[in-house]
Formats: structure tokens, C-alpha cells, sequence
């Protein structure tokens, strides 16, 4: 921490924290999801909406900021804040999992990885430096490392690239330079116990402003990741942020909270909303089915969002039906504010000292779907098989 | 009129109008431009976008909603109003122009029109009674009566129809029972002045209302619109609404509100907003130009838009390129309200006496490239030759 960067831990419950990040745009309440903002602008959302959603930290992508319009594009433009008109604190991730899952033909040494762009085929290079270079020009409050992403099952590979994560978050370190932007390291390690907590142990020694888990969410159960979470969260260091990358869903946000994670980002709720599933304290509901087609309730009745405020089932259900992009944007309302509604009841449990009822009661009553089992299984096996998630 | 409905007129400029159109749902201050929510929704926009933009009347498409989600529908969850959460005034076309441009398989006879439905191919027919009763179900504050839109530039088929459309103009007003709901006839008659004239003289037997002019803006030039208005205005009731439907080009609307023209509806701010095209003083900017790429200001300097406050060209330029929703909807508050703001200072202006200065003013500075007349110039074409527009 420097004097830009401050960590305030206010509460617990068994391992589950409540604190602040105070970031030069403002403080971050912790535990926090951070919906993303792929393009520097959360699909759908405005920068005002995001504030009336009650939103403090949003996410955008290194990899895609580097593509289009360009980290220097940006920098002229006087940063990622002004650029996006986004006046609170951001985060941008290192770029190194989109390029082990989007780019195509990577091929990676122990310097860096090389790739070709997924919209043109060009030809690119990412190194420590260059991440860090390129993080520092476009600007956020909070910059990661350059780590690799491999497959969590995989023991040989996990320990071949850990070495290299490490080296890489070494040279992330001496390369960044920005007193105003906080830099977190990425631990990795797959599901392996040892290979996690000799990342954790490694990293700490780096002394980063806060930690992230990597590579989970992308092939292993989630009895696996929340396993490994057990594992890893108590090697981390306590008096600094941590940050569970990837993971958004309401089931995994509880555990993961229950087991000391910090923050949060996913494109889960963007995501779903665009293909008309909404999040509801009963569990998913798909607006396309007929069966709400005269529904003159809100998707959720005790909802304080927007779309709860204003419009019936029926009415969505029609923008869907007809492809209308109002619809895709309603949906998006509800769904990050149901997110960020659940983040603050976390935060207020934590206070309150009654989080482990709030788990209890929520994860009782949220149904996860059959559908939603096989569809997350077929993702998490197509993104073990293809290096994509 | 009756206790429902008040058109009240404060100023002239020549035959330009500064009035008050009451309706249940509140006034509409004239000239006045209602953008178009084809399927009970502008597209990208939200009730509360509407009001911010100062707009007070919008239009609905009969045909769409009668398709889907269907008049019943929308009549069992309370109505327009309520089903789309719009407070304000609403006006309904009668579905003649899009049974007559996007159906299948038309076939007209006296009592009404045959077509397949341009989704699923689907057998419908309207006739002047069942387009009552949808427009009722439906209802809005104001209701249009069924007519036919033949090639304003053939003078047998304009004979033709307009016998038609003046016996379903009679049965519309013997159909309609809507206190509630104002009923407005339209005359038809091409760029023929005296089947516009007899049009107007029989429709005006029937006491409408209001009157609009249709079957403008879908082949004819703009020289020989201009000039069917300057024939057909003078035949209209002074004392009722005049609207010309379809038309929102800023130069037509000075043109037609200078011939005593008060209502506008048109899909072209919405439209061309989401093919990246934005209106300004100087005319309209493709914000895909490669131009725009590090242009900071705002895409009207004087614009007091949530998009010209908040954003630069260059960052619209970016969301555009990169295909990101949030652009379209950005680009359409613009447009919106670039048009909205020109219908407050034509009334007002109106009002001071001072229309035709700014009139003169406007059309000076406003440019229109030679791509748009080329564009127009095969729209227009295209729309003759296969009905469309």
C-alpha cells in the first residue's frame, strides 16, 4: 500500500471479511463484484447507470483495449476514465487470459506470448513489460500481472507454467511504475493444494497491493474450486485484498465469500441478460418462455431496479420475443443491480455478524436448474478442451 | 373535438402554426415531432429517456402489435400506456401503410385488405372495422383510419384508391366509439392537386379530428412533396391538426411547417442512429469515419444531450466500430434530441415571429451530402417500384 492505496478491514465472519479499498477515484466496499466493461463500457449500461445501480468498481479488458481503439488511443484521450466518462475507480486485467483463450495461434516462451488478433489475424506480442506498459497507459485504479492460464487438471502443466507466472509477476513488478495504480498478483496452480499455496507464498513475498486466484471457473467442478479456495485463501496474505477472477454466479459468490475472497468481476450477468435469463432470489428465469407472456409482475416482486419499478414480465417478454435491444438492456439493469443488491446485503450481514444466515436462507431457496447444471458442465468441458471459458 | 380533445392555437408565422393539441394523456405543443416505438418501444430508448428529451408524443404501429404481441394482449395487461409505461400521449397508425409496404401477398378489394404476415407468412385481413376495434384495444389517444397507400406518381391507381380510402374513411368514423380515443383522417391523392383537394374537402365533411397527410416521402421528389402540401394545407380545416406522416428530415419539416404542417412522425433519428449517423447544425457525421478517431469534442458542440455532455466523438466513434450496443442507443438520444430541440425552437420562434429567420438560418448552414441526395434518390426509387419505404 502507498498513499494512493488503503485497505480497511471493518468486520468478519468466520473467514468471510467486510472492508474498503480506497483507490484514487474512490473507495471500493468490500466484498464487491465488479460487473465487466469488455470495451471500456459495460454492454448496454451507461456510466450513470452504473451509478444509480449503486456500481463502484468496474472491470475492463487489456487484451481488448489493446486491440481496439489501443492503449494509446486511449492515453491521448486522457485515460480509460475520461475516455469512458466513468468517473470511479476501474480495473483492467493483464490480457494474458484472453490470450490463452480468444487469440488465436499463441505460442508462448519464457519471455512472453505471442499471438494473431481474433479480429484480424494480426500478429502480436505481449511480454511483462509490454502488459505493464500497456495497463499504465490506459490508466485503471487497479492493473494485474501477466500471468498464464493453463488447464487447473492438468498437474505437468500447471507446474511448468507456474514457474513462468512467477518469473512473469517478478518483471510485472519491476516494470510498473505508477504510484496511482495499485498492482495485484495473479496466484495460479490448478486444484493443486501445494502448487497453490507455493504460488500464494511466492507472490506474498512480492508484497503486491492484493491478490488474485486464477484460473478457476474454467474446467474443474465447482466442488473443486471451492476445494481449492479452502486451500489457498489462508496462504494469502490477511491485510490485503483478494480477488476471485472469473466467477460472478450468486452460489459461487457465497462460498467463496464464506471462504475469505474479497472481490469479484464476471460477465455472467451482462451475459445471461442478453439472452433474456434473469436473475430472481427463486433462480434463473428465461423471459422468452410463453408462460409470462400475460405475467403482469415484475421479474422480481421485491426488485428496486428500474425494470422492476416499471415494467410486467409481459412487457419484457414481448421486447425479447421481438428482438427489441431495449430488452437486452432491461435485462442488463436487473441483473447487475440483483448483483450488486446481494453484494450489499453481504456487506451488511458480515457487519451484523448474521452472514451465515443470509447464506443459508439465500442458497436454500436459489434454484440452480438442470439446464443451467448441463449447460455450466458443457462450458467448463468445451473451455477445458479448447483453452477458451 | 369534444370534452377529450382541445386543439388550441397561440400564433402564426404565414401559414406556420404555434398550437396546443390536449389529449388525455396530456399536451402536445405544435409543430411537434413524435418519434416512432414500431412495437411499442423506441428502440434503445426507455420511458424516462422520452421524458428527459422533452418528448410528449409517441407513435405505435398498428400492424406490428396487432402481429405481436397482439392487441388483445396488450388490451388485457391494461392497454398501451400501461403495457409500454409510457404516461404521455400515444397515436396509433391504422397498419394501411405497412400492409400496403411489408406484407406479403396484399390483395385489396372494397371491404378491406388480404395479406400474409412478413414474420411467419401467416394469413390476415383488415378491414376498416377490425382496424377500429385493434386501435381501440390498442388504445391510444390517437387513432388513424384505415387508408391505402398507392404510388403517389400514378394517377389511376391514386383515382382508384382514393375512392376506397374515402369509404373506409366513412366507415372508420361510423366504427369508432372511443370517447377517449381522437380519430384522424387521412388524405390521400398523390402529387395530383385535385384529388388532393377533393380529398381533403370530402374527409373534411366528415369532422375528423385531425387530418393528415399521407402517402408523401415514398417516391415523389422533394420539390413535388413541397408542392402537394402547398395545395393541400389550404383545403384542411383550420381548425383542426394537420400531421404528414413519415417525414423527419430536418429541411422537410421547416418546408412543411412553413405550409402549415403541425405533427411529425418518422423512424429517422432512431433509424440512422443506429447505422452511425448523427444530425447536426451541419448537417449529418458518420461517426464510423475514420476522422473521428481522436476528435475529443462532443458530437454537437452546443448540445445539451446526455451524449454530447458526456462523451467524445472519439469514444462513439470506438463503441460504433466495435459494434458495442451501448453506441446505438447513445446515438439515438442524440438524434432524438437534435430533433425534439429543432421543434422547440421552430415554436418558438413561431411564437416570437421570428420563423422565417431561423428557418433561412438553419437551411443555410445545414448540409446535405450528395451520398445522402443519392441515397434518398434510391430509397425512393426502390420504395416506387416495390411498395416500400
Amino acid at each position: 500500500m502507498n498513499s494512493y492505496f488503503h485497505f480497511e478491514q471493518h468486520a468478519t465472519v468466520g473467514a468471510a471479511r467486510r472492508s474498503t479499498f480506497h483507490t484514487p477515484h474512490g473507495p471500493v466496499e468490500m466484498p464487491a463484484f465488479a460487473p465487466v466493461g469488455t470495451l471500456a463500457n459495460v454492454k448496454t449500461l451507461e456510466p450513470r447507470d452504473l451509478a444509480e445501480l449503486g456500481c463502484e468498481l468496474i472491470l475492463a479488458n487489456t487484451y481488448h483495449l489493446y486491440l481496439r481503439p489501443g492503449h494509446q488511443l486511449v492515453e491521448r484521450m486522457g485515460g480509460l476514465h475520461r475516455f469512458m466518462a466513468w468517473p470511479g475507480p476501474i480495473l483492467t486485467d493483464s490480457g494474458g487470459y484472453q490470450v490463452f483463450s480468444l487469440a488465436h495461434q499463441r505460442r508462448v516462451d519464457d519471455d512472453g506470448v505471442t499471438f494473431r488478433s481474433h479480429i484480424d489475424g494480426s500478429l502480436h506480442r505481449f511480454t511483462p513489460e509490454s502488459v505493464m506498459q500497456i495497463e499504465q497507459a490506459l490508466g485503471p485504479d487497479i492493473a494485474m500481472v501477466l500471468d498464464e492460464c493453463p488447464d487447473p487438471l492438468d498437474r505437468r502443466y500447471n507446474e511448468q507454467a507456474l514457474a513462468r507466472t512467477h518469473r512473469w509477476a517478478e518483471r510485472c513488478k519491476l516494470a510498473h511504475t505508477r504510484p496511482d495504480q495499485a498492482l495485484f498478483g495473479i496466484v495460479q496452480g490448478g486444484i493443486f493444494p501445494d502448487l497453490r499455496q507455493a504460488s500464494a507464498a511466492f507472490l506474498a513475498e512480492l508484497d503486491f497491493t492484493g491478490y488474485a486466484v486464477g484460473g478457476l471457473a474454467v474446467g474443474e467442478t465447482k466442488e473443486q474450486m471451492y476445494q481449492t479456495l479452502d486451500e489457498t485463501c489462508p496462504a494469502l496474505p490477511a491485510d490485503k485484498p483478494r480477488y476471485l477472477m472469473g466467477v460472478g454466479a450468486p452460489e459461487d459468490i457465497f462460498e467463496a465469500v464464506a471462504r475469505g475472497i474479497d472481490l469479484f468481476d464476471c460477465v455472467l450477468p451482462t451475459r445471461i441478460a442478453r439472452n433474456a435469463s434473469l436473475l430472481t432470489p427463486d433462480g434463473r428465469i428465461n423471459l422468452r418462455n410463453a408462460k409470462f407472456a400475460e405475467d403482469p409482475r415484475p421479474v422480481q416482486e421485491d426488485c428496486a431496479c428500474y425494470t422492476c419499478r416499471t415494467f410486467s414480465r409481459a412487457y419484457l417478454r414481448h421486447l425479447y420475443k421481438a428482438n427489441e435491444i431495449t430488452a437486452l438492456r432491461l435485462g442488463t439493469i436487473h441483473n447487475v443491480y440483483f448483483l450488486l443488491e446481494l453484494m450489499r446485503r453481504i456487506r451488511a450481514t458480515i457487519e451484523e455478524g448474521t452472514f451465515d444466515d443470509l447464506r443459508a436462507v439465500f442458497l436454500e431457496r436459489y434454484q440452480i436448474s438442470n439446464q443451467e447444471v448441463r449447460h455450466e458442465q458443457r462450458r467448463r468441458r468445451r473451455a477445458t478442451l479448447t483453452g477458451t471459458a
